[in-house]
């Protein structure tokens, strides 16, 4: 069931570092992604992979997490991503930016999350020293990376509270939660 | 498999128009899109459902269809959505457009296709018109509309040729063919 899928497909922030992720993995990934919509089907999206220890090592400190967890700046060694897809808009294919890479990243963590892995979709990038450290050329805009490994931490869905607060929070435990604006809310009547 | 649902979902633009589909299929589409990620978890988007006849038409006239098919401007009598589900951005929330949009949009067709349905992402839609036509208040921004039905077209996903040429089309029996660009192009090396 997609429901099923969709649920397990949480944000994943700690992973097993060791566990490998292959090139070929990451184009399965990719594959699914180029079976997705594309805004008049013009199809500007373009994707770097990396599954390397090194390649990964350029990557990682320029990515942003988790905002709200205060004293936390992201994953420890041993505990970070094994694979990145960091998805390119090709400016000479299109230089407005629709929702395709919303479309694609979701169908590539749908793929990912089928195959016991993780992500995090990254929109926190820093993006020209990020240019700079694959030697990206000008002409991609980066417009988000995808961190991908095998989860090591629980998260879960709950309803928000009256407070309308949405932060995700951690607790003792370190599980970490997410609280989800209920059905009726977002269902507008007019 | 996700691959197998994500290859079904292509976008329909013809359907069974007397085929029903109920208030609570739409629910259970957007309680999917209320599962998808979202960008620092605010969850700014809100959801208008329609699956009466007289509230889809005084949708459809506000969309616009398939620019690359010439002499059709769209579906015609018995052949419209049966239902609709608008996807807007509520500007107290955020103000400013990611790709949540994306995002649910991928969940609720898939979760379309899975229950034998298909659909199609409009993005063209003449917004001040669609927003006269249901009084939606200013405060929420009109992101998207998926027209939802039973499909009853043929639509096939091609390897683009060497021209380049990504302008989906129709032969003699009515089949709607997309070009999608080979892997190895859309894969960055760097």
């Amino acid at each position: 069931m997609i429901k099923d899928l969709i649920i397990k497909n949480r944000g994943y922030r700690q992973f097993y570092e060791d566990y490998p992720i292959s090139q070929n993995t990451l184009r399965e990934l990719v594959e699914l992604a180029r079976f997705s919509a594309s805004t008049a089907n013009l199809q500007p999206l373009k994707y770097i992979l990396s599954c390397e220890p090194e390649k990964n090592e350029r990557i990682f400190p320029h990515t942003h997490w988790a905002g709200y967890i205060k004293n936390w700046v992201g994953p420890r060694k041993g505990e970070k991503p094994s694979a990145y897809i960091i998805i390119l808009e090709d400016m000479e294919i299109r230089d407005s930016f629709g929702c395709d890479h919303g479309i694609v990243a979701q169908s590539i963590l749908l793929g990912a999350t089928e195959k016991g892995l993780g992500g995090c979709m990254i929109g926190s990038i820093n993006q020209e020293v990020l240019r700079k450290a694959l030697r990206i050329p000008d002409r991609y805009k980066i417009l988000l990376t995808l961190a991908l490994g095998k989860p090591r931490e629980k998260v879960v869905i709950e309803t928000m509270g009256k407070d309308g607060d949405i932060k995700y929070w951690r607790d003792e435990d370190d599980v970490h939660h997410v609280p989800k604006r209920p059905l009726d809310e977002i269902i507008l009547e007019v």
